[in-house]
């Protein structure tokens, strides 16, 4: 059983932590922003110290490699990625990165012996903050393994046209073009040349804290339903229009999103996820009454006959009239649970318990590049304790210690994997 | 009784409608804009075709005015705005310009007898759409008259700063330099040389439709209120954290509108009009519980003890926990009913039953400038009836038969004053 460096993570943490600091805590770094970029130059100072080999692909995803003593055998890969949500904090993403950073760095340091090489791996644009869609370019990556209803959403022409959300003159693939890590394709990440993949991420949930867990040995990644919940009536002024002749569509909102949250509550489903993060007013102006509201809704649960329950009822909502409003139920997207490979899942689990590290099976909520890649090749991830179980906001925190843990646990994993 | 002209009224509202003509109907012609200064160059020149003298104020205010037989007499203005709000429609403040027009081209047609000179006046800016605050140049012009809590909000220096809400490196000072519309301050309608003011405008209600009327004495302009009700939550991933443990601001704002509503609803407050137009949803993003929502809601009625009720309710949602969230009431500001002069309401009555014009008693509910030059002058307006009760939107209409009615109106009411 091998220990990575408490020292060493956490001189990561603060480095990484400067690249698109925001002021008060979190990070802002968009995918191949000058920030971004910040980061990538560090990752490539930090392996090549160590010997490791370093590729990119067409993409801009980075690869470290340590070369293993079987010159035969397929890679055994660790990675995340660099980039941010706006204000978000200090280890979604990068937590995974620079885990698969000191993996390499504990193995040349102490002279740890494995067969396979093993890389470390940064993916390009996985928040999709700047330029949509989010995992973009493991989508792009895996999109030949991927089901069709995940694939139509990653086509290469279409991504590389992106328009980023503060100028839609620009788009991800001139961003790709001029960010100068745009490599060749024949790096990008394949089953030819790779065997096994390994992410660590934070939980961005309180289970494991609230348990009195380090470490997650994560078994799937949720699946999901993301639909848009519409209502139409009709904008008036404000001052002059009867309320008994008004259609207004915000107050039509709020009348259903109360339903929902009453019937899926009487579900009783546990485990089950579900938000309403996004919304569109219109005209949105405090002297007109709204002829138009919109909002997202987005389900997480293991098992789909839960989820299908949870839709029935979202769906209902459209054979109603909402305080004198129609309302339409749309489909955005949906996705199957994706559960990890069941052997990696045991290694996890076995190094955790040998490093005698608080750890607990959870499932996945949020998405992750792995999961994506998990088509391609076996895959598993291991999740550290995220404080509050806040992310995605700058008070984002896990602990040195806990980073370091997962770290190790996946160190272990990883020469269980490089040892059958 | 004299009556105006449908032919020329019919013209007019033809002409005017292709200045920022949006192209499914309705326009959208900011104050000062390139379609504005064409709406102030159709009056000038059809003003100056009927021998009337034009006077611009430093604030690009318009007055058209034709001398009377009596020259120490003030002058009786009559007048409204040719600003629209976004995709606004072709009757909203360009009728009672179109009217002041009308009544003007009337006298000087049919040599109509008057001692008073008879001005027609534009506002600049009533909407504020592209630089707030609505009303921004009667305020300006009335400060001196104006509450205290109202007159707060117009100071000058803060009014030539206020910023385009398209632009935020434009102010409304700017626009008035470059517009070729600013003349001298001395020009301002002010109580010494002006006697009576008029103002026509579309009902923006279904009130006269509904009842059958072409035609609205107003008595008033009603008291209101305007509050922000805010909720503060806490912001995490929407796929990871737990439904018992969220604080969601947007299903706290739900719930608490729905609360507002039903306990409104119990007052049975008869001609009560409330509005929650406004929205701001943070960080509004499908993935992400949002921290923070925000609405505001307009609350207007003549009696204040009535809309003292309601305000107690809706101060009351900061009593309660919605959600989980915290919730805080912020006063925007408010305003007390503005009563018309009660002659000039008498004459517009007399003028209605003489013409024998379906009309009837009516009160406003929306905010104009004439409320502003109430507190200077005699004040007092005439509705004309609104297809449907729409207004502040492209649907908005009213035949040119009522609109012409609306003119013939204020023309022998204006009559009956300049005749004392």
């Amino acid at each position: 059983m091998y220990k990575c460096s408490l020292e060493r993570m956490t001189d990561k943490i603060k480095t990484f932590s400067t690249f698109g600091d925001a002021g008060h805590g979190g990070i802002t770094r968009y995918s191949l922003s000058p920030e971004a970029i910040k980061a990538r130059e560090e990752f490539k100072k930090r392996m090549e110290a160590i010997g490791a080999i370093i590729e990119i692909d067409d993409l801009a995803n980075m690869y470290a490699t340590l070369p293993g003593t079987d010159k035969d055998a397929k890679r055994i890969v660790m990675g995340s990625h660099v980039d941010s949500v706006k204000n978000g904090g200090n280890y979604d993403g990068i937590l995974g990165v620079m885990s698969a950073m000191e993996v390499l760095e504990t193995v040349a340091d102490q002279n740890i012996p494995h067969k396979h090489p093993l890389t470390a791996m940064i993916w390009t644009n996985e928040e999709g903050s700047l330029y949509p869609p989010a995992m973009m370019c493991s989508g792009i990556v895996c999109y030949d393994y991927l089901p069709e209803n995940i694939r139509a959403k990653f086509k290469y022409e279409d991504m590389m046209n992106s328009k980023s959300i503060l100028d839609s003159t620009k788009t991800f693939g001139e961003a790709l073009e001029k960010s100068g890590f745009k490599g060749d394709k024949k790096y990008r990440i394949n089953p030819e040349k790779y065997k096994y993949m390994f992410e660590t991420h934070i939980e961005q949930g309180p289970i494991l804290e609230d348990s009195g867990n380090d470490i997650g040995v994560v078994d799937c990644v949720l699946g999901m339903f993301n639909y848009r919940v519409k209502f139409y009536g009709q904008a008036a002024h404000a001052g002059t229009f009867p309320m008994t002749k008004r259609k207004d569509a915000f107050y039509a909102a709020s009348q259903a999103l109360c339903y929902i949250h009453d019937e899926v509550d009487k579900l009783g489903v546990p485990e089950l996820v579900y938000t309403t993060g996004e919304v569109v007013c219109h005209p949105c102006v405090h002297t007109v009454i709204p002829d138009f509201f919109d909002f997202s809704i987005d389900a997480r649960h293991e098992d789909p006959k839960a989820l299908e329950k949870v839709l029935t009822i979202v769906k209902s909502c459209a054979d109603k009239e909402w305080a004198g409003c129609k309302c339409v139920v749309e489909k955005a997207w949906n996705r199957d649970t994706v559960y990890w490979d069941k052997k990696l899942v045991g290694y996890v689990k076995e190094a955790a318990e040998e490093a005698e590290i608080k750890h607990k099976y959870i499932h996945s909520g949020a998405g992750h590049d792995a999961q994506f890649a998990a088509y391609m090749l076996p895959t598993t991830m291991i999740f550290v304790q995220s404080k509050d179980g806040l992310s995605h906001c700058e008070p984002e925190y896990s602990t040195p210690e806990h980073c370091t843990e997962g770290a190790t646990v996946m160190l272990n994993a990883v020469l269980k994997a490089d040892a059958e």
